[in-house]
Order: structure tokens, then sequence, then C-alpha cells
């Protein structure tokens, strides 16, 4: 059995040993025990209770869960306390939505035996829960996107109970949030082992493989994911896999909006491109600044502006950081206009310095330069410099799908070609941002985290309320009697369901 | 290049030459012209137009269409008009869909900059269509899950244009039909390449592989699913393939359903078994009956009741039946209380008699007979003999994922016992019926034709209106100007579209 440490990324020290590596013994017993535990998560109350109870748990262990998570992540525990707000917010959001029951999607045909062209059943239909869910916690968001994250609130909201595959950069972290949500299901009067953690990289496939596994939520890189999305689909029963793997987001700046405000786009972009060094999954990794004075202005600006040195979430990730720049900045015709690097000197052994690149549009399209059109995780964005709308448009349709792409327009822009721009980004990306910056996520309903391959393995959203859906499938009841029905379906609508009776919307 | 040839099921004749197997050059002009088609389909109203205008001319062509199909396939005039009828039924449902509009599922969320956590961005989200869709046809419904059937209605109203495999053993009805839907398309101002037609075994796995073909939708084999899904799934990126395979549809019988209507049941199932020479996915191919006398007059009226010989959809088809049944009645325990075989005595040289299993369930939990859990597609059903709830509930826990899941009760029992069977079967099926049979799939909004792997790929339906969520994916848009929105989310609505904003549904 291996030993997982804690390890501070700020100097590469162990912090110390928080758990063991499972065994394939052990995530067979974490699923076998899950997936037991399922049943007591059919009621609807206990489980928006057990949401709410973690979010004012978690709040309680607040200071102790920012100060675990900054010691191995060095997030910061502004950016901590933050993030922890939003992973309770989330929660609490998830509960909403399991007491609306609009997730049920409860439709009611009564019989019509002189229907055309056949007579119809009586027939209802709501949303079960898949079963057991294998989340995978996300290095960079060791709250939001981990244990207590959008995966597990929303597979708990679903009626499906969670085994988390815990990220190695915050082993503890992770110990301690599973913990407590597990404590509020026990104070809910539910299993604690609806909640489930596992440790270790063996562990991943595993939990993929299990034949009790029923679904897969994950977010991380296109190479990890892609080989657990590849188990999922070869299994004797493969199994719905929602991973979100890798995004360029880009950002097309246009030359009228160049000409009219170059300083706040560039400097709008160098906060962007660095916020949380970089380590976000729709940091703006590809910008397209038009050629000629205006642009020049933009990219002034971006290489210019003020940007912080830090350390990043593991030596690992430093280390692919600093050879992802390198090998961009030795093609053909690219430049550095900031020189990323290490950047030991401000007392953080492991801290990194941002860095900006650009490359004429024209070098993009021919195939040398494809690393280009993959996401490099960390603080560096590139400036694709176009001199035509055909050489920009010619970019974008080589681009691979995105979680966001954004465009900053002039005041004036707001006719044919500034749509036709926005149809052109609609095509390859899940969220169209103008005028502003894609990192920020906010979790509402409109909300729709993911996009074409390989943002997203599937075109389901991972953050907002419609995020509970990847766990749901559609159960249909033919002429059953009433009594016999589940409540959500009988006729004098107990539960006071929104539901759709007969095509009629009725809440 | 190879022909392709219509044959008469019922001699095995070649009744002559349609069409050649589409090389990957072919395949690859039929996406393209799809691809390219597409961006006409964006106009709602028309697509509308253009599902009523088929359903119009295929009426028109009524008599052709069910005399060529029954010709290929021996299913009958009646049975084909029957088709046909739901199919035209099935087209204008699809329209209504497209004109309602909430398959887009608008969401509203306004800004709001003093949200907590965090301020809010302007949030609007619609569903936009995938792109080009691969259909591949089902050789048992040569309209209705075929060219103009379910899928292709679905994906035209989502706004995809579509590339149909025909299916081999109707190659004359699916060109008839695809020169009806062009024809439809040209009529409403549509290209006609919104709809293709590609014939040959080697341009399913074509098919599937194209960059630009976006999802697949499958009815069909196991095998030959499976095969089509690791392929989509193994593409450098990915698709969904919703993929309807195999199907047990598991009917029980309770103690006391046989003490009080034997003969209803065993002839109800008969008829359901033998309907359409057993050739339907959801044909009820396993049936616990209890052991003792109450089941054995059910055995005894299925047994002895009156069932059609008659001719299958292919001669390949009549071979794996034949050979399937055989396999099957040579199980150690396994007897034929009525035996299938050739019936070529009616003038109908390729016809089949239809047949019954019957088998001990305590035979069913141990290995050697798992060809009884697999569907035996043609007119043979297995009736398993329970000798106690355990041993019933033992073999349903043992079942793959099926369709539907049927169960036969008296009319007292209507609590618990009853309660927990139908909680058991909606654990494995995609659609629960009671004192009713599967067979005959009503096309409403609260169908679920679906259910857990083999029975599909994915937790979708192919049939009812939620099929079209198939074939779309969600795009946010944020802080966008008005006039820069997809008309869908202007402030105004001025499409009229049902939505909710900031939480309330409006319509």
């Amino acid at each position: 059995m291996s030993d997982v440490l804690s390890i501070d990324p700020r100097t590469g020290t162990v912090r110390g040993r928080v758990a063991t590596e499972a065994t394939a013994e052990d995530v067979d017993r974490a699923v076998r025990a899950a997936a037991a535990a399922g049943a007591a998560l059919r009621d609807r109350a206990r489980r928006a209770d057990l949401l709410r109870t973690a979010a004012t748990l978690l709040e309680k262990s607040g200071e102790e869960i920012v100060a675990t998570a900054d010691a191995e992540s060095a997030l910061g525990s502004v950016r901590l306390t933050g993030e922890l707000a939003r992973t309770c917010y989330q929660l609490r959001a998830f509960a909403d939505v399991v007491d609306s029951g609009a997730y049920l999607d409860v439709v009611v045909n009564h019989a019509d035996p002189s229907a055309v062209p056949a007579p119809r059943p009586d027939l209802r239909r709501l949303n079960v829960p898949l079963g057991v869910v294998a989340v995978f916690a996300a290095s960079n968001f060791p709250l939001a996107f981990s244990v207590p994250g959008g995966d597990t609130a929303s597979a708990l909201a679903a009626g499906c109970p969670v085994v988390v595959k815990a990220h190695p950069d915050h082993p503890a972290t992770s110990v301690l949030c599973a913990r407590i949500l597990r404590a509020a299901a026990a104070e809910v009067g539910l299993p604690e082992d609806v909640v489930q953690l596992v440790h270790g990289f063996d562990a991943g496939p595993e939990l993929v493989r299990h034949s009790l596994t029923a679904a897969v939520g994950f977010t991380g890189s296109v190479r990890g994911g892609r080989a657990l999305f590849d188990i999922a689909s070869s299994r004797p029963r493969p199994i719905p896999f929602h991973g979100e793997l890798g995004s360029l987001n880009p950002v097309v700046v246009t030359e009228r909006a160049a000409e009219t405000r170059a300083d706040e786009i560039g400097t709008g972009l160098a906060a962007s491109y660095t916020l949380g060094m970089g380590q976000f999954c729709v940091k703006p990794g590809l910008v397209l600044v038009p050629a000629g004075p205006a642009g020049d202005a933009v990219v002034r600006a971006v290489a210019t502006a003020e940007v912080p040195s830090g350390p990043m979430l593991d030596p690992r990730m430093r280390e692919a950081f600093l050879a992802g720049v390198r090998a961009r900045a030795a093609l053909p015709g690219v430049e550095e206009v900031l020189v990323a690097g290490e950047a030991g000197d401000d007392g953080t052994p492991l801290a990194v310095r941002p860095g900006v690149l650009t490359v004429a549009a024209a070098r993009l399209t021919g195939g040398p330069h494809d690393e280009l059109f993959e996401e490099c995780f960390g603080p560096v964005t590139v400036l694709v410099r176009y001199g035509s709308a055909a050489e920009r448009d010619a970019v974008l349709a080589a681009l691979p799908g995105t979680l966001t792409a954004t465009v900053h327009l002039a005041a004036d822009e707001r006719g044919g070609a500034a749509a036709d721009l926005l149809a052109a980004l609609s095509g390859i990306a899940g969220r169209v941002v103008v005028d502003g910056w894609p990192t920020g996520v906010t979790v509402a309903p409109a909300m729709q985290h993911g996009g074409p391959y390989p943002a997203a393995t599937t075109p389901a959203t991972s953050v907002g309320s419609g995020a509970i859906a990847r766990w749901l499938r559609p159960v249909c009841y033919q002429n059953v009697p009433d009594p016999l029905l589940p409540p959500e379906l009988r006729e004098a609508n107990p539960l006071r369901l929104p539901r759709t009776v007969d095509g009629v919307r009725t809440v």
C-alpha cells in the first residue's frame, strides 16, 4: 500500500501522509458500499436536507478547509474563501432543484382509446437516478470541482450515491471534505456511505471499470480524460462519461474594438489569462488580434500589464507549463513579447512568471503549429495577428471545440458582420461572451459549461441546474394502476410537482 | 461497385437491382452535401413545413410505398399501411414540436450585479443543432424506423441534415422514401441535400467515421450496433451514438394473476410474441410464470393458442432464428412446448412456425443458460417457471437492461409486494407495463423508448417528442447586446417562445 502525501506546491516539500492509495479491493468495497446506500437517497426531502446540511457544515469548518486547501494548492485564502462560498451556494442551489422537482420532468398522457393513428394507453414518465456516480476531482478547484463540488452535488441531488476519486494535489482537503459530507449524511439520517472517497492513480480506471459504476463525471486533462472515457466506452456495458477535458477559449478582438479601447482590452486580457495563475479551464488561451497599429496597441497593453508571479498547483504541472511555453516559443514565427519562466525570486521557490506569445495568423493554417491549438495549462496566452476577416475566419474554422468563445466589439458593431462572427463562435463553443472575459463561470440555470469535444465528451453542462440531467434516465409507466404508481406520477399529484399533462404545463 | 438487390423474403428471389453500394467517396460526398445544406435548416418554419409536406407526399404515394415495402419485407399491407400512418403522424408531431419551440429550452437569467456569492452577467441559453446526423435504418420497420422514420424526423426537426444508411432488407422502399423526402424539401424551398441515402455494408462504418458526422441514430442488433458504437467512441473526436440494440422485454405473471386469468394472459402473450412474426424490439422474450397448476394453465394457453406461420424479414434472419431456437432448446432443462421450425407448407417457401420454450428458474442463475438472457429475434418466447418470489427476483436481478418490463397482476394486487416488483422492473427497463403487452410503442410525449444497455447505448428515447433532444446541444450567450442575440433569446421574445426567465416559466 502506497502512502498518499500532501505536498506544499510553493516549496515542493511533503506536508504529511494523509491516506493510502486504494487497491482494487478498496475500490470495489467503496462502490459496493455506495450502491448499497443508494436506496436511502430515494427520499427527496432528505436529499435536499443533505445538501443544505453539507453546506452549513462546510461553512462551519471554513477556516480549516481554506487553510488546508491553500497549503496544498497555493491558490490563496481569498480565492479559496470565494470558492468555498461558491461551493456552498451550489450545494444549496441543487437542494432547491431537488425541492422544485422540475428535474423529474414529469409528463402525463392520459389514455385515449380514440386516438389516431392508434389508441393510446395511459403513459406517465419521470426521471430516475442512474446509480453510483464516479466523480473525478479537478486539480484546479479543490472545492468547487472536487469532493464537495458540482459533480457530487448534482449527483446527490439526482439521488445517486458518489465515489470521488481524490485529486493527488489536494488529498488532505479531500479527506476533510469527504468527512464533512459523510457527517452531513449522518446528521440528516442518511447512511454515510452515500459519499465515498478513494485515492491513487490506479483507483481511477478501477472505478470506471466497476460493474456497479453507472456514470462518470470528470474534470481534467485531455490525456487523462480521454483514457478514462475510452475505458467507460469499451466496458461490456458502456456508461455515460461526462468529461470536461481541454479548452482553448479563443477571443476575437475586432479592428474597431482595438481602435477604440486597446488599453482596456489589453489589461482585461492580462488579468484574465493570469487569474489563478492561468489554471482555469476557461483561461483565454488564443486571442485573435488585428495586425496593424490598433492591434499593436492591444499587444503592448497585454505585454506590459502588471501580472503576478506565483506557484502553480504542483511541481509536475509547473514543469509541463514551462516545457509547453518553451515548445510553443520555439515554433517558427512565434515571438515572446512577455517571457514566461521560473520566478523563484519572490521567496516562493517554485513560482513562475506569466508569458505572452505572438504569431501571424497565416502561420496557423498549415500543420506544424498544431500545438498552438492545444491548451497550455498555466499563465500564458497566444496572440494571433490577423490581416483580414478571411484570415481570422480561417483560424476560427480550424479551432477545436471549446468551452467558451469571446469577442470584443466596438459599441457600433451591432450588424451583420458581428452577428456572423457570433454565429461562427457558437458553432465551436458552449458559451459565447461579448466584451467580457471567459474566466468566472456563473452558477445559474442559463449557464452552459461544456462544448464540442475536446471541451467536453457529451453535450451536457457540468455547471448550473442543468448538470443534474447527467445522472438521470427516463422511465415510462404504461397503464399502471394509481396506487402502484410512484407518488410523483399519481393522478392527484400528491407531491405538488410541476408536470406536463396532455400537453399542458401545470405547476 | 456492387449492386444493391431487392429480394423477396417470401421466396428468396431477386426482385431487381435498385442501387449500387456506396464507396468511401460516395459516403464522403453524401456527408459533405448534407453538411453544406444544413445552414438552410436554420429556418424553423420551413423545417416544420418540410416535415408536414413529407407526410403529405408519403401519403400520396401510400399505395406504392406499401406495395414496395411489402414486396421487400413480407410484413403485409395491413401492418405497413398502419406503419405508414404512424410514420406520417410522427413527422407531423415533430413539426408541432418545432412550432412550439419548447425543445429550444430557452432560459434567461438577467444580470444581477448584487448577486451572492458573485455578481451575475446576463446569461441566455438555447439548444442548437449538432450537425449532420447519420441514421441507420432498421430491418423491421421499413418506414417508421427507416428513411422517413423517427430518427430522420427528429433530426430534421432539430435542424440537422441526415444521411440515412439504408437497410439491405428494403433498398427499393428506401430509395422511394428518400426521393419523396427530397421532393418535400424542394417543395418547401429547402435544398434536397438535407436528406441523403447511402447503401452497402461498408458505408456504415465510413459514415460513423466521417469527420463531419456529428451524431448517430441506430436501431438494430447488439452486434452491429456495438461495432458502430465502438467506432463512434474511438474517433479522434467521439460523437454521440444513440443506439437501440437488443431487448428481452421480460414479463412477470404473478401467482394470483395466473390463478385468476390464465387463458387471457396466455392468449395475449401468444398474440404479442408472434406479432409481426416476433420481429419487434419489444417482443416479450422471457416470461416468468409461476410453477404449479395456475402457471401450468398459462403455459397451456400460450402453447395451444392459434399462431400464424409466415416469412421473416430476410433469409439470413430466418436462419438465425431457426439456429437460435435450436441452440436454446438444446440447453439442459429446456423444453419445447410449441416447436418452432420451418413451415413452407402454406405456399410461402421461406415461412417459419412460432415456438415456445420452458425452463425452470433455478436453471437460469448459474452460467450455461446465458443464451436465454439474449434476445432471439423472431417468433419465440421462453417461459421461465419460478417456485418462489425469491427465485423470480433472482432471475430479474440477473437480467440485462431492457426496453420494457411487464407485469400481470390480479385485480387485488395493489399493495407493497406489487409495488416492490414494479420498482425492481423500473430498475432494468425504460418502460414498465401493467396488465398489457409491450408490443405497440405509442408515439407520445410521455413515451420512453430506450433503457439500460444493451436496450440502448444512452439514456435517451428514440420515440416521442423527447427524441429531438438527441440532436441538440446547449449554447449560452453571456452579455451579448440584444441586436446580436439570436431572435430566440432577444429580450422582447419576438418569436413568442416558451421560456424560463429568472426562474419563472413564461409561455
